[in-house]
């Protein structure tokens, strides 16, 4: 088998080194197997230190960062709660989903997709409703590229008695995300982003409040998948304590682990410096080509760029020939943003310079080929 | 990162060749390339292939088979659906405890632990309950080593306007499985069985009747991320027209995908064979030792062997001196079985002569210490 040379500048999976590769490689061994086990326990500190957080109950879930998002909803929520979920994109709008799915009652405050979370929404919202157990946002919106002020909203959270439920499935390891700091309850993310660890993992921590709220639920959590008081008999166990829940995918977690400690080794404030750095390259590139971005300066995810399609310029051409040609993979809009966007990921591995220069070659020569009429 | 070289002969995983495990380290490229769009559809025709169906929503599941087991059910049940499911082991269990959280009423028919499903119990059943919705079991059960008899169920619940749901997470790829042929409603396995690809991935195929029951629910399925309609539309969607759901574990994919390809080129018949074949090799060799088996001889699953411990010696030493002496692992008992037996397998890749020989030779050393008293 053998997959093309991809450099991966979509909204995710991003770029992955040939170490990350060659350790989800290694042979498979038994997911009760001490090695494993001790393996384990390295991925839960090494994913504290991602999310810059304490939580005991820090550790990958096996399956995409969407079940994360349920298996945190889902765990917080039981039928008749409210939950305030402020939406900026499609992924905000998936919180609800999940949320009127577990029964709760769903306040869904909307923002222009473009736009950051406005604080003064959210408090007034969380005002209105007293009654609310919690308040799921999106921080990196992957549909945007907006990112909104999670230190902000958690403290309005809690402030308010709230639990707070924060997706930054595109924000860790490419910027600022201190759980401990924020006081946030449930946070979560996905490997195939700034962690540049193949998809279908999702690391997830669960603040000591929302430990207490799930174990003293008065009804089952709806997904055995999910529920957090089995998952945690297999995670939090130590050494001979852990008992089976599910299969653990073994390979995988070696991946997230090779990813983890190189995130250690780079540093946290140098790889956020190095996404910000790559993000301005980008910038700069970018308009030297007269592209204009979507979102408003100040809050711009650098590692995921949405830049307006110009005028005459048509979407799927633009996106097709560049991986037809160029091996380059960019983004298209999602939901109400598709045919008006490209969404240009520099995450992980992939926000390095040459692929910055590698893109902005390759996209102007595009553009250059669909601006000029065809030649008879 | 270097992990130790282990004969894995426990319940799961099994042992992956190089092959399948350097496909897995194949570069990364997008869940929506067309590249991988080709990859997936050979995928869905290769899993067709494994269950021996026509169905078109035949496709692996981002997530281990527990969650499989979930999808089955959150999709088929709606809230005061009655559900029987028969119970012979711990996975039968999970399956009722899966119905009873999508609010089903559960009836369920247990059976020793050790024997196979009693289809007249599960004709009663039918019977009583003219209402029920669906039959779930479990073929192959992994706790157990029991192997029951999926025609005849699925004869019962389709005779008695029932859906079925089958549970063949140890079967697939080791023993006949015939999807079509048994007439079944919803069958789902594991990939790190009898498929010898790391775990992480759950094969499962929908019936067109199941489709229909789907798609007219009442009620939204509880689970956003197990919800087929949503599902459908990037696993079955052609070429441009998959929408996004959830990043895909794409180098998990590209596992499933060689391993395939592998039990393609064997062949089925040729597959069964084997197993059947170390089953009897690993079995003239326990007697040997003394040692017998829990189920009864037409009852067993040749790729899962559960051997009763024998009187004097403890389970855990003797798995732990395998392990570490030999780099051999084998299973404890799960549930009221623990203590009491050792499970066996012979999956896929590990059901080879070699494996079998290595096994018998190790634990007849290692029996034979336990048994010796300590010298002074």
């Amino acid at each position: 088998m053998m997959t093309p040379q991809r450099l991966l500048m979509g909204p995710g999976p991003s770029n992955v080194s040939e170490k990350v590769l060659l350790a989800t490689a290694q042979p498979t061994i038994g997911h009760l197997d001490p090695v494993f086990q001790t393996m384990m326990e390295e991925v839960k500190a090494l994913l504290r230190f991602a999310f810059q957080t304490k939580n005991a109950m820090t550790f990958p879930i096996s399956a995409p960062a969407s079940l994360a998002m349920e298996a945190a909803l889902v765990n917080l929520l039981e039928p008749g709660d409210t939950a305030i979920i402020a939406q900026k994109g499609v992924f905000g709008g998936r919180m609800a989903d999940i949320a009127a799915r577990a029964g709760a009652n769903v306040v869904l405050l909307t923002f222009d997709w473009g736009t950051p979370i406005i604080p003064d929404v959210v408090a007034g919202a969380i005002k209105a409703n007293p009654d609310a157990k919690l308040l799921g946002f999106v921080h990196a919106e992957t549909s945007t590229g907006v990112c909104s002020n999670a230190q902000t909203l958690c403290a309005l959270a809690s402030g308010g008695g709230l639990l707070s439920v924060v997706d930054t499935v595109t924000g860790l390891g490419g910027i600022p995300v201190n759980v401990d700091a924020w006081g946030a309850d449930v946070v979560y993310s996905g490997t195939q982003k700034c962690l540049s660890v193949p998809p279908g993992l999702a690391p997830i921590t669960f603040s000591d409040r929302a430990i207490e709220v799930i174990k003293n639920r008065e009804t089952k959590v709806q997904s055995w998948f999910c529920d957090l008081n089995l998952v945690l008999g297999y995670w939090s166990g130590e050494g001979g304590g852990r008992s089976y829940h599910h299969t653990a995918p073994v390979n995988a977690i070696y991946g997230l682990l090779e990813g983890l400690r190189d995130l250690k080794s780079e540093g946290l404030e140098a790889r956020w410096a190095r996404h910000q750095q790559m993000h301005q390259r980008l910038s700069d590139g970018l308009g030297a080509l007269g592209l204009e971005f979507l979102v408003e300066e100040g809050a711009r995810l650098p590692q995921l760029n949405t830049v307006l399609i110009p005028e005459g310029i048509a979407d799927a051409p633009v996106r097709s020939l560049l991986l037809q040609k160029h091996d380059i993979e960019i983004g298209a809009g999602l939901g109400t943003l598709a045919g008006k966007v490209w969404r240009i990921g520099l995450m992980g591995e992939t926000a390095r310079e040459e692929n910055v220069d590698r893109l902005l070659y390759a996209l102007g020569e595009v553009l250059q080929d669909q601006r000029q009429p065809a030649v008879a």
